[in-house]
């Protein structure tokens, strides 16, 4: 931590910072400007860091505290240099793999799901998602099968022999997804929920852990942090937009935000671009771009027959429209290098 | 439903739109005008009309399908002309009444929350506020003492009398914090967990919804709708500011937001400006501006000794700055017509 | 300036850093911790800081430049630490004074002119605002009558003793307006119009500078201080909402960041509640608002027939609600000890 | 337009629309719903769309009046199907053909001038940038050569060939930017500056037209129209990323937004990786990103030594990682079959 004393501070306000600081097992170092004079903290006591830049905020004459560490550690570049290979069933995502994950918003039956996963599977889809437990934004709308759901997408494995990803919503389906599936999806509106987070990381299968409506990149490190202080590192990252006042997309798709968060933690991180965007016309772009921008993975919707879906009807491509995005992605795949599962 | 269909929409398109409602047990009204035709679904058949809509928005020719009614019911001014006035405990929040909720971000000692109790008691609180599970953004800061800090919740009451509020973070502290407070808090990263919603619904007890860091005034209303499902309409909103580009404040307080929503919903609405703007010297201007503009309450963060809190030392009032800000409040009650407590 | 180090730079990297700094002028102050190298850079050269910490960041090991004086001078309060008092014509804005501004958006006639001065006048206001030249965002929207709107409101001013406020959309009309008004607005589409804000200052009559859509509070004083830095400090800015993700309201009135941008700035903040709710209903509440946290003044928008104005009928107020408004300022002001006027 | 009665509109309210309908031209057709009664305008008489839409919002008894045309035309692909090609000198954006724009963020020096644009034309650049009026957030700043600088760049074009784009900041310089470069640029800040928008229409040359940094696509649109309404089609739309609160990236790059809005315009899009991401490292994945979604184009920022610029030097290329950029670019572009330059 750096202090920056005000223009107007005495002597005496550097002493009560410095107080402050012997009291809680810091050294300092003062450094007298002309303008301004600043007092470096060092050493890094145990405990919160957060709590004690608060608690000099209090303190007459301070005008700022400046962070100097990173406020995550196990999933940071600092702690690991090269980027982390997570693997869901044999598909890999990140150091040079990327893997996609696709099928329906919502399970609705097991035959909409088994034709959507042989769909996926024949045109070279490398995991089957599906939604279980829907996190609805009216209590009105459809919320899901719940274990049936589970039971389905396992069936589809067993024909397919793609793993399967479902979002778990509560803390109290964390075991049973985790019985069934073969990675657990935390969704945006629960990239802060700790508990959720806490029991996921004590669970130990992969977590894909979407980013926040309203998230800085550094709150989603934050968020992977509390999955991976439980011993869990097996977390990819999924970038699904951020809400901005455009509205000509659901969220806006931060792929440039993807890009920096990748240059800040050596987890894979993917994109989704049928949430993000809210529109089928948008996914093929939006997946080409986020793969081109380096992105370990897509997460696309993929419904039977779209125009009948429970939920999202406008975002779910058509299986002939998955297949044609393939076609395009596999190209783009050659030409970049990229190592396609 | 109006169904705005593009310009170079066929019959045939207009005609699959017209199936589509029937199948669903729509009636329909078609209006051809000079540019555009206009087709009126009618009728609302139970279930999703999201869902319809999105499933509308996949047919060729369809360019956008406007929604006529709101997304939420019981919480709707259409369906309750009247303010509601919710109390907990004695105080009263809501038509007419505005009451002030008062207390330490987190309870750390018997000794720190009985402090801060008997000083906003003695300034004029209405409640007692408190944290006994903290949601914080990273793993490695204080989590919150759990029922420990419910026991000296409790134990504050029994000397002032203030009723108390506290929060639950997750569904398996609802039942525990009901058993001990006289209110749940609901946070803002919480505001769309929706197993959470519906447990607090079905507790009975007052509940204070806050805003969502990303919630429109819509979805915001949706949640609420969540708790109202279950039978509970003991709410009170809480405009707890939005994430906004603006950093010099901690978050954006909304207070035209929270007027807009008040038009919408009978529920009445309260405001946190501590958390809002995340420092204390903002406090008593965004409490009476709150106030002025027909805000149903306020909850500040009061501790003992700010400098040594466990946390957010910055935005929390000395018990005499509450004073003072106790005031200011009274003055301008009087000047408004606004019955405190 | 302080130059944080990454964990890996090199003794190499530090040397590149002092050289750089040499090269320009700076002193430097090395401090080495456990984890990070932090380089001091001592003194102000003349010239560009901003240019500096940009160059310093190409350097191979910086992971961060924090600068640590404020980027504008004249209007900050290290600067001048009272709060400056402005006057219109005769109608102070600032130092416990609050004046209120009101008049149509547009000057569409001399009828519909004269009557909303009248009207206004009599209901208490203390200057007269009317636009001559309006920024649409449309190119088939009324642009406004130009100058012989500037006579309009002029004959207004001799009739009622009002001083009169209008905006200079462009360079050219900044010489016109001061000629016929009392204060030049700059509209918030121009809040970074750098040549227009250096032909305001030039023209040295009062300036009333909106706050952009989307300007930060800093950005916010670096604009008013290329005012100021022509010589002219008689700058009122007006908070007129930021854009967010909400849009109950037409944009987000931002009172936080109002009195936040107070504490850094001795100009007086007044605030336009009309143009940032877009709702006459929600005008009052944020005017009283906005006076209860600390505003040095209100711009409100009145129409003797919103229903039938040129534009933005649904923000503008009928005579008769302006009068009512007035009458709760008077209580306000009362209660807190402002000065209006 | 449509609109929506509230829920208790009486008779006469509607008849009260219908009037105001009837008084301005517009036919109407009224349908009473179960819930709401909905009145559809009929015809579309000359002057303001908006300005109705506002006035018929004041009448009690209307809850909304939603728009069923877009509110600009020219531009629209309603107007015109394909997409346009731009040329700009030889240079060809839209319809298959993208061009890369390179060069300085300024114009410093002939010497730096000259270096940068025989590095970038080696490198297969299809124009050249570089700043001669630029628009600085502070006063302090370097605020460009001016009509020096529009020297230089012709000098620069008649050694390579290159066709030159600069920035107009001032109604006042288009005359002059228009006499030495090929396209005029107008600047984020500027989007909504209509008075420059429409004397650049009235200049004829081509036009890059940035988005302003919280313009929805919609306002873009209606700026772009500004030019168009003065007959000039020669606009090719840049997008440089969108304010959010993220601010790992200086604003965030809207690739999804870039693609909707080619679904609404037949005007070319290009995107600014530089100024939309403030970093060199972010420029090649995002330039990769935006081609791969299907922009038109590219302007990227190349400096001979970007840790000695007057400006940016952050997001400033090297000549040896531009000519890496564009051995990438060409790999794509053949993957995806685009045609360059």
């Amino acid at each position: 931590m750096i202090i920056i004393m005000d223009s107007k501070a005495t002597d005496a306000d550097i002493q009560a910072v410095i107080s402050a600081l012997d009291e809680r097992g810091y050294g300092h170092h003062v450094s007298r400007g002309v303008e301004r004079t600043l007092i470096g903290a060092i050493g890094t006591p145990d405990g919160e860091k957060q709590a004690m830049s608060d608690r000099l905020m209090t303190i007459p004459g301070v005008e700022r505290v400046v962070a100097i560490l990173r406020p995550y550690k196990l999933v940071s570049r600092e702690h690991q240099e090269e980027t982390s290979t997570v693997y869901i069933g044999t598909a890999a995502f990140g150091g040079g793999h990327a893997s996609i994950i696709a099928g329906p918003c919502t399970v609705e039956t097991e035959k909409q799901t088994l034709e959507a996963a042989r769909a996926v599977k024949a045109a070279g889809a490398h995991c089957l998602r599906g939604g279980a437990f829907k996190p609805r934004t009216s209590p009105y709308d459809f919320q899901g099968l719940g274990e049936d759901a589970l039971k389905i997408l396992a069936a589809a494995r067993d024909e397919t022999g793609l793993p399967v990803v479902t979002e778990a919503r509560d803390v109290r389906h964390v075991e049973l997804v985790a019985r069934y599936a073969d990675a657990i999806q935390l969704g945006a509106r629960n990239m802060q929920n700790y508990d959720l987070l806490k029991s996921t990381g004590e669970a130990g299968i992969p977590v894909i852990l979407k980013r926040g409506l309203s998230a800085t990149v550094e709150e989603w490190l934050k968020a992977a942090e509390y999955v991976a202080a439980e011993g869990n590192l097996n977390i990819i990252l999924c970038e699904r937009g951020i809400r901005t006042f455009e509205t000509i997309t659901r969220f806006t798709l931060d792929l440039a935000g993807m890009v920096a968060a990748k240059q800040e933690t050596h987890l894979p991180i993917i994109l989704d671009p049928s949430h993000a965007t809210g529109h089928h016309s948008l996914v093929q772009p939006m997946t080409l771009a986020g793969l081109a921008a380096g992105g370990d993975g897509v997460m696309v919707e993929v419904h039977p027959h779209p125009d009948r879906a429970l939920c999202d009807s406008i975002q779910q491509l058509t299986p002939r429209n998955f297949e044609k995005l393939m076609e395009r992605v596999g190209q783009l795949a050659a030409a970049l290098g990229l190592q396609l599962g």
